[in-house]
């Protein structure tokens, strides 16, 4: 498969399935002399974790983290951190039924087509049990950005199915089931998301990531550009279905007069780039939003075939998310911010001798 | 910088400035034994280069591409096949009242900050030129694809500035020069574009591609996601703000019932999906569309900072396009080429003991 | 620090100190449909495991593998397969009167001058230790090796110190704890090591390693050719000072008739090529020569500096092997099957058209 | 392919046949500001050209490279430096008696086997011409660490069949076709390739190359051990059979306490390491030696088949070097020079916070 990997200097190399033993991953490539602790990945875990609330997946899991590696004395050692979570509550049983039909718009079908073979239980590989691991190694991430430049990174969810979300308060994100930005919103998504789950269906949602306190030049042109990495990152998340940097795709309606962001000493005076010039960061907050699919493991029956090519009617009765989007926060941060830390290790590599004479313009005019 | 190869057993290098010499590239992993000239590439570089019409820019370029390496007697032979376009009709003067100053939206200003160095003619190694290189390493994928496995790459432009475009003849698209795929719409482009450039502005544009005679299997979870990889190409296009794969953004606001595609016996019911599965090909249509921002070189003043930090005014009279999304089709389709030509050499390296028992089902039902 | 992956298809990533909780890897690219158990690696973990015999070192490890990932009902599923190895006979006691000083012709100094921290316990990432995952990673692509193609692979001790040994019978190197190929020597392997380590000295080796049953075609000219890839792999084991490829330094004195292997219809009349030519293998067996320098823990003094820089005397008290050499055959081994795994899957990858009219001749003559 | 890339942070990436219309190479990674032109890479061409002396091939290449891309006003910009010299003396007519049989010894037989096609004049990817690209690009990693760095690497023939060279006098080196350390052994040098010219046979050699003034920390265990990449690079050297760091091979006879190298606050009493300790430099001089077989085209016949598979007779009438170990000294400083420059900005990206308390020592007592 050889694609379990994603990073040039700082990189995430996973493994694991969701009714498997353990998930995992090595982070390779932290610079030595960081202190580092579980506890630092834990708060992260812990708000991606499912059966947190009535609206993400009832499977019990404490997520809880090992560091197997790779920390001497409480700091890093520049050597590879293997991380560990073990699997708790795995019911295979409830796969049973599904074992030899394809569910519609699941990875079912392209797994096997691909690999003749398929480990079924809760979705194997291409289960969201995985994403686990990019929470604890992006936390990783997320401390050493923090620490070594000051760069912060957080999301919150901009659109449930037909209720958008604006971005009211940050500390209220995180007072929520739903990374919800809106406090006032919250009671309506409760609601929303009771109909949903009654009705056995699921549904898509849009999740906003924001990178504060960045500096001008991460970002590899003209293929690494920073922000081509940052749309790989994203749609690597499952049911991940668009992407956007900046306007996005209001880029297409607007004038060039309109969209470009003027500079003035004070610093830029409006981000449409969303933080990212010519592939390169320009020192603005990186703007970042993605599309995230409704999740195809339904209560509600669908047309399909079985493994021998007979048409078929598939209901999933597992535990799921009806929204994935909800639990995608902190997950699109850690792709963020292992995007970032990458790039950052990068562009010292390149550039320990430039002595820009150039002016840096703040972010914005304060 | 080392950020300037794409794929990773069909690897794509380039090099090469707006106004140096030449621009080039070497595409490496091409398998042996395929016929190739510089006609087979020619036909899609004649398709992306400027001058073609009043609608893009006036620089006039040949870009004839030459074979260097890597075609013996008629055939590739496995070695790296090298490419050179010799740049014929820089004209540096028209840049020497911007050396000194940065043009809001464009990519002086971080080049400058990263590099402490930049070629100011044409943008340098930031300029669109470099993508004819991008057609050129695209059409060598694109016509193996169609030969070994029937895979067919075509893109349309599905949106310029306010006037949405839909694709009612595939013929239709290489018969104006928008790449248009609705006739009837020719004349309002045309009104709307001689408007824009005659007030000195620029629109964006979305940009649609499509891979038609898929295979499934291609696509390597969990970070090298087919799509993943495919966002990651799409966004590295110069003025690439935004990526949807299928329903893309749509799927925010869908339920699981509706975005799902039902699979029959004949065939797939829809395609939400846009032809990817939890990373992997599917066998339908790979469908991608692309939001392209408003070019930011414009003859209309902007308020901006030179390189000492001054506020300072800045017009750009240089030759450019007021709309990068026309020509971006044919970089579109390369790109997405060089994706699945990558991808379908990793899926045959590990997967080439799979006798899948599983039935494949058709695209779409007749 | 980002170097603990190996391997562009087949990739293997490590992770793991001596005296840490666990070491452990990531086997990324393994073909899915393969039957692997923990059986299948336990072999030649236990081949190169401490303790099992007076002349290595005595730390006991029963080094039980356990796979966490990418087997489902006994079979690889081509999704990365995780592997761990719990330390269980660490004693950080034996390292305290090290940890402020250098031991001459050990990774002590480097380490702390690179990273500005080091786990001393043990030699913490730079201990030997972690050959073990290298070993079980490289026993899933010795099976793969031998069920798909028919390749391989075993080693032996060529030289222990002055004494150098002859392959006189394979089924001997699995019968003393030597891997030495001629029985007769075995006694005199004896005794010069009861001696070396009365004496508290250390001492070289050379191991050589063979595959056999080799298809041509397997490298990757220019750069990623079979021999430099099996360079590398074998000079990234612990003490590798120099390595051969076939007839290697004594190529230097060869006249051009003797050296080159001439071809009869029957097969090839020699083999000083070692395997490969211009980078590719030709189906002849692959020969490589490893040389280990002695180890550098000792129990006689030798001057160093201490982390201030002052003249010290340093002895090391803790477990050692006096001769790494002599476990590094089943290592050598692996390294080579994780090379041509590698090799195997890209060469599959590019040249699956390639129905060559070229009649392969034999490895050699019956 | 896709091969033909060597380096992570420094990579450089290669194309051209023997007798295709030219040879070039993408240098991507090189950091900005450092003043380039094709000055300083032309002396490095000239001491590998061909046809200098009569010891060499008669082919006469001027091998002059130009500089298309990366350089502006005389420095580098952080963008890719594309180079190409241009063939201007291939005589495909020699080459047509071999076009249907294999050269023993020679990539002929693999090329064709792992291609299906090979282009055999002159050899096409498979011959030492390609080589001329290293050395421009090792030119420009030469340049930097000189300057960024005082880094110094130079090498030596230390031998030429059976004749064994000291290193007496670094100037000399400069001052005889053979890149011979000791003046007094030219003239014997000469008489013997006279002889083995007349005779119409080859031989092989040995090449030593050094890296003086270097700095501690260079190499990323575990895999990416600078001696493991100083390997690989060497190894994929045209007929390059072994390569030796520091004592070699000649470790496997030495104990302990005569092969460690004991440190003082003056320095290193020795340097059996050969500047490598736990795969990361230790700031003593880096020691490589490698064996370069004899060349395998020779006018005096040897058996092998055709491509029918029947057995014949071949002779090689082209130009050829009796002793490519003679050119090979500027290869595998450049080689050398690649893998230190990579080395040296890999161990700036993840470094930079580290602030070694640890006193570095002296490279040797004064």
């Amino acid at each position: 498969m050889s694609g379990n990997s994603i990073g040039k200097l700082f990189t995430v190399t996973g493994f694991g399935e969701s009714h498997g033993p353990a998930i995992g991953c090595i982070v390779d490539g932290c610079p030595p002399g960081m202190e580092l602790s579980e506890a630092d990945l834990q708060d992260d875990l812990d708000r991606r974790k499912p059966g947190t609330s009535r609206h993400t997946t009832q499977r019990r899991e404490a997520d809880e983290v090992h560091i197997l590696s790779g920390v001497f004395e409480g700091k890093t050692t520049g050597a590879p951190i293997g991380l560990i979570i073990h699997n708790t509550d795995q019911r295979s049983k409830d796969y049973s039924t599904i074992m030899d039909r394809f569910r519609p718009g699941h990875a079912d079908y392209t797994y096997q087509q691909k690999f003749g073979i398929r480990d079924y239980r809760g979705g194997g590989r291409s289960s969201a049990r995985e994403t686990a691991m990019r929470v604890a190694a992006g936390a990783v991430a997320k401390k050493y950005l923090r620490q070594s430049c000051g760069i912060e990174i957080r999301g919150y969810l901009a659109q449930l199915g037909p209720i958008a979300l604006e971005l009211k308060d940050w500390d209220a994100v995180g007072q929520n089931p739903f990374f919800c930005p809106d406090p006032g919103k919250v009671p309506e998504l409760e609601t929303y998301m009771d109909a949903l789950r009654k009705a056995g269906d699921s549904v898509g949602a849009r999740v906003n990531v924001v990178a504060t306190g960045m500096i001008p030049g991460l970002g590899e042109p003209i293929f690494d550009r920073l922000d081509a990495e940052i749309a790989h990152a994203m749609v690597s998340i499952n049911a991940v279905k668009g992407v956007e940097i900046g306007a996005g795709f209001d880029s297409v309606a607007q004038k060039g007069t309109e969209h470009r962001d003027e500079m003035t000493p004070q610093g830029f005076l409006s981000n449409h780039a969303g933080g990212v010039l010519g592939g390169i960061s320009s020192g603005q907050d990186i703007l970042v939003s993605i599309a995230l699919k409704p999740t195809s493991s339904l209560r509600l029956p669908g047309r399909t075939v079985d493994i021998h090519g007979n048409p078929v009617e598939v209901i999933t009765t597992g535990r799921h998310d009806p929204c994935v989007g909800i639990r995608a926060t902190p997950i699109a941060e850690a792709m963020l911010a292992i995007v970032l830390m990458d790039h950052l290790l990068r562009h010292r590599a390149q550039n320990a001798d430039v002595q820009s004479a150039t002016p840096v313009i703040p972010a914005a005019p304060e």
